[in-house]
């Protein structure tokens, strides 16, 4: 099982900082792992849409450091959407991500260069650029969660 | 409600990079955040510990890349353990946390510290290094889930 999600991610070619060491176990391993990275950035980058929608005030360090947290979890969930993956644990991930896995690949590739660009904003301390680049990331988080992600978890 | 997690977290003086920014809306999520948290530093710090332990050949640069995000999340779950967080969701946390919330800061701290350790260690590509700095960062995780964190999840 293991070297079956392995070869399948390789396949994927999904945009990861660590393929040499995206292993689970089973497949419920993987979606735990993902579903995880995925919350703590929508955490950190939820405390910057916040400052970016007037809703707290500004915070340059804040959002540079959540900024920071942000950037790094964008890198890593992509990797353990492997094959075999759709099913394990409950799951929101749709069957069009290994069905059209170029169009899900781009759309990861999209919000992972809208995060790099919002934490290049973050570290500059402009708000007006980080309000800009805040709003490219959600709608790439959007456009993605759009098309691959579900409206309720699967029950299997 | 945030207000009083947010206080909470004040008075437990837990460690945080991001004291200022730590506010969730309701228990659940305060819960679901240190949970992810912590998945993804289990994740990151079980790819090491598995070189030290020989089970899988020694990367370096994987042991550097896995222990920065390792030490990043070792920053972040203890300031979602603030008062009343000890229920909206299935958690682990026993009630200790509160009670002895000194040992419980005590814990975290130590973790933290060996973290940091584990960190240089990999990033000198030592492997003996990182084998005697992941054994400490493992007894440390283990100290504080003997203590901590209960066998299963509550139902409420």
């Amino acid at each position: 099982m293991k070297r079956t999600l392995l070869a399948a991610a390789t396949v994927a070619g999904l945009v990861t900082a660590l393929p040499a060491a995206a292993q689970w176990q089973k497949p419920e391993d993987a979606i735990k792992y993902r579903q995880s990275v995925l919350t703590v950035m929508a955490n950190h980058f939820g405390r910057i849409g916040a400052m970016a929608q007037g809703k707290v005030p500004f915070d340059a360090k804040a959002a540079a450091d959540n900024a920071e947290i942000a950037l790094m979890m964008s890198k890593l969930p992509f990797v353990a959407f492997g094959e075999g993956t759709d099913k394990g644990a409950p799951t929101r991930a749709k069957p069009e991500i290994w069905s059209n896995n170029a169009k899900f690949k781009a759309a990861a590739e999209k919000m992972q260069g809208e995060m790099v660009k919002l934490e290049a904003a973050a570290k500059s301390g402009n708000f007006d650029a980080v309000k800009a680049a805040a709003g490219a990331v959600g709608g790439a988080c959007k456009g993605c969660h759009d098309d691959f992600r579900a409206e309720k978890y699967s029950t299997n």
